[in-house]
């Protein structure tokens, strides 16, 4: 199983929403559980450097099936896998990408938000994820 | 002056119910006048090697303010500019990729079509491209 | 729907008795439906420029779900398609790679073999392919 | 004298009941002594994020003929080769890549593992090394 047209079309559809109600343009991308961009949208005025990293977010969260600010752990300074985030061609660690998950938990892919200041990029992607996982 | 959100969203839309009509699932990207992505939607049943196929139509399209198979003509065997299409990291030079221009014709962008028979590519993209001008 | 461990693994022990039997070592990849590798192996002796081709066989016939020769038609002198084969990152057209679909039809991924002439490599991925359908 | 085919083979097969032991599915990459993919499979379930990281491991340990998390002692804050790290096209330091030597010593190639915890990657790993060297 992988995410469905109609589910990410209704996570831009929210993202869209959330990014307009807290008044920060966003670059809003849905990956697949194969790790393939399925979606994505950037709205008007959103921050083009912020592109790559809303791609980058939702590609890693489909990679490992974690929030991307979780990954952050294994690869601090102390942490078991120093480096890890350099692996795939290089990850996004800090918040914005959030794996969708199937009733039984399974990974069906990701979403990434990219944008505004990183909390506002991860209420961006609940948002995201939630509607995703409800359509 | 760049494609708008509003503009994008009615070239996908209208992709979608034009790739609907025929019967073929497409991979369906709008760049802006930067060459930069703005929009994307791969529809449920697309082939996933024309997703990289999509988005290099429409990059081409809005690097040169062409269709993508105007471009060929540069290219091909006799033509004025041999290898001109390994410009740019690759080119795709064949029909789908289609420039979006407003009322005074100046470029804001493009829409690009994989995942049928070229014709079919061309077909969708002109619906796209159609829509998003109107937008 | 993706190819599992047990096809995969069905894939490569057949295809490792169909070189045997004709006595050309291969290289034996699967790649699953997101284009992602899923098992490989080298047999001693296959010839070492031939893992790069084996792996982009199963990848080019499980991104477009068609054996790897009738891409050629797309691309070839007069093709519908020039350049398509520079696509992807580079795709492979000649025959070696045949996709794997289940009872319905739906694509799970690809099998791609390389190491012998062009024939024996498509003899080697039809016992693969045929093995991990009926797996 | 390069890693052989039944000795990759045995890897895979150790590494397979191991990942199933601890309930892990797991990554499982085999390279030869030219840093070269010599046999690879993803578990049903396995990471998909972490292929790239096993692959990474067996190429790195073949590479330097050392347990990749041995590595980490040049690169690290204070270590004698600052970057060291990001030769080779970026090697992966962290546990789960260990060499295969014969019995005088000689390089023959390596294995890695990726798909749980560094703790369980190397576990994994060691059984699948060990494997190698008897068979």
């Amino acid at each position: 199983m992988s995410i469905t047209q109609a589910q990410a079309e209704a996570a831009i559809i929210a993202a869209r929403q959330a990014a307009v109600s807290i008044g920060v343009p966003m670059n809003i991308a849905v990956y697949d559980d194969g790790a393939n961009l399925k979606a994505f949208e950037r709205m008007d005025g959103a921050l083009l450097g912020s592109l790559d990293i809303a791609m980058n977010k939702a590609r890693t969260a489909a990679l490992f099936g974690f929030n991307t600010e979780a990954l952050y752990d294994f690869s601090k300074p102390g942490g078991t896998s120093p480096g890890f985030e350099q692996s795939n061609g290089g990850l996004t660690v800090f918040a914005g990408g959030i794996p969708v998950r199937d009733h039984d938990g399974r990974l069906l892919g990701a979403v990434g938000i990219s944008g505004g200041a990183v909390t506002q990029d991860f209420e961006v992607a609940e948002a995201a994820a939630a509607a995703a996982r409800a359509a």
